[in-house]
């Protein structure tokens, strides 16, 4: 077996080791079937009760009320950014997007092509380093829906608590801290994420949809595109992307029955995230956070050094070093460490390990 | 190490046991790599390479001239059924559909959606057992495009050769033959098949476009949506499904350097399929084939028993003997025996056993 090293990735991104080896263990024959997850045909009595147990499993996990309709699709976050609009976002009336982050942006791009939008509130000024507080937002009582970005991947900024949009269904991309934590999804009229960062691997998209939303649907809709019919044939209008959808399921069995379920999830992200911004805020400027104190994010820890080179020579000893997929987005520039759910305590030691040395010998 | 069975199902499909056993061996860590493939970034230069070796083989097997495009989607041919139209069907053309199934009805249906089309011919009146003579198709000379199911996986018929579209560009639907015979990309406008069948797991769609069709793709259609801004992107706009790329990746390899290409696919097709026509043909009637003899599919062989009591004690009875998978759609009813690319000559070989015995015993 090849050894593994620390994968800081934003997404893809490191996954239970249980899991991993669950997978394998089964990946030439599932017991009792007699073929792989990979080659099972998504009308069979198998695969039926993976994605079944998979959407059970999410149902607990996340406390999703009844009344919530719950989906795996195809496409990732990007694809949702038309389909939100496309679905909830009838002519004649406009949606609201708060941006804080390229996601957002991305997503208020997208819906722009397909309806009217109007931006609620941008904190582009400080190079999405922070949060709106609730009196920036200029939210229309009327709007179809408010969208906002629970967690910018890129930025590190991450909501503690959801935009108060009233009556107005709350629409959210959760890509990056989806099952990270607890919530109330009675909060939502939709929720969002591509899977690979907390819940699965590239090439599943969970929706989570309020199901009166689904009566607003309109007529003629791409079926492939339209949350009703999908969420009529129970993910299955066609053919699912089988696999990602098993592991998605191995990875909810993990969080609750391994970890314990979303509140120790929590508490194990916050402790990772201590450390690491304590490492940073103890280095007498040395590395520098780009979030802002309050708005900081447990799940991507975007941090500078004193210039560019000091950065690129860091990025380069750290993967050395075993400590992999460090380097921060270019929109941010610096270091971004990804610490997801599954991404053990043990690496973040390490990186701080690694950080303090690091400033010994180049600082 | 569980036992594994003779999978017919029509998709997800069998794949080749060689691929199987390396995509386990390097699930927990690719070697040199460190981590499962399931958790690499798409950005990472290991994973640039996996894609990136997935086109040049599927280049190299299907012999794909420069000026096409090869894009690696999601969502399966059924969100294909809305992108060709949205891409290529410009306001004030037309375009012609020849309907040959279930497949073809379904993209027709979508396609009606979003533009003008016209059904070009349809074989419904014969529940599809038959493809239509050149002379009975209707074809508009000003077409956008003509749109082919080249095998439909229902009903078990398949073209042996493409219609004469002349100098419009041909759109197919090729999910259920994609590369299990030679093929001359030159004569083809589109081409685009979920790779659940011959290439790979379900959660990967490929593809492949002539270039200069890109140019005509109109602006402001969704990112994730355009041809044009995906083929920009070399299939990375987001992150796309990277396990299920991998495997087709594999896929492709073993084809090449296993089977020694599409000649030899196709001989071996050939083979397994006649063993499978020949004892349906021989049986006195006891056995019969859907479609007609010079329509016949290889990859999936429809096919009825005297009566349906019967055809449910045969699905029963083999299943039992290891033999899954044969129940027929219930569009046609009876029988269905997918054996595609990597189904093994033995599992036909066993089903032709099966169905003497049967016969004999409920003759």
């Amino acid at each position: 077996m090849t050894e593994r090293i620390f994968n800081f990735s934003a997404g893809p991104a490191v996954l239970p080791e249980p899991v991993l080896k669950q997978a394998q263990r089964d990946l030439f024959a599932l017991p009792e079937v007699g073929m792989s997850v990979l080659e099972v045909s998504h009308r069979s009595a198998a695969f039926e009760q993976i994605i079944k147990e998979a959407e059970t499993d999410l149902r607990i996990l996340l406390n999703i009320p009844e009344d919530y309709a719950v989906l795996f699709l195809q496409g990732g976050a990007s694809l949702q950014f038309s389909m939100v609009p496309m679905n909830l976002l009838p002519k004649g009336k406009s949606a609201d997007y708060i941006l804080t982050g390229s996601w957002g942006q991305g997503a208020f791009k997208e819906a722009k092509k397909l309806g009217t939008v109007r931006e609620a509130c941008s904190t582009a000024d400080t190079n999405f380093n922070r949060l709106p507080k609730p009196e920036e937002l200029k939210l229309d009582p009327h709007a179809a829906y408010v969208h906002f970005t629970s967690n910018e991947t890129i930025f590190g900024v991450e909501f503690q608590e959801e935009p108060p949009a009233g009556n107005v269904p709350l629409v959210c991309d959760m890509s990056s801290n989806f099952v990270s934590k607890p919530l109330d999804v009675s909060k939502y009229g939709l929720i969002y994420a591509g899977a690979q960062k907390n819940a699965g691997p590239a090439g599943a998209t969970i929706v989570i949809i309020r199901k009166d939303l689904l009566e607003g649907v309109p007529e003629g809709l791409p079926a492939m595109l339209d949350y009703k019919n999908l969420s009529k044939s129970d993910s299955m209008y066609n053919t699912p992307p089988c696999f990602a959808i098993y592991i998605c399921g191995l990875v909810f069995k993990w969080a609750i029955n391994e970890v314990g379920g979303l509140e120790k999830i929590q508490a194990l992200n916050r402790e990772k995230a201590k450390i690491l911004y304590s490492a940073i805020d103890s280095s007498d400027g040395y590395y520098r956070g780009h979030a802002e104190k309050d708005c900081r994010s447990l799940m991507n820890v975007t941090f500078r050094l004193p210039n560019e080179d000091l950065e690129k020579k860091f990025v380069k000893e750290a993967t050395a070093a075993g400590l992999d997929g460090l380097k921060g987005h270019r929109s941010v520039g610096g270091l971004r460490a990804s610490i997801y759910n599954a991404f053990p305590k043990a690496g973040v030691v390490k990186l701080v390990e690694f950080m303090g040395e690091f400033q010994k010998k180049n600082g």
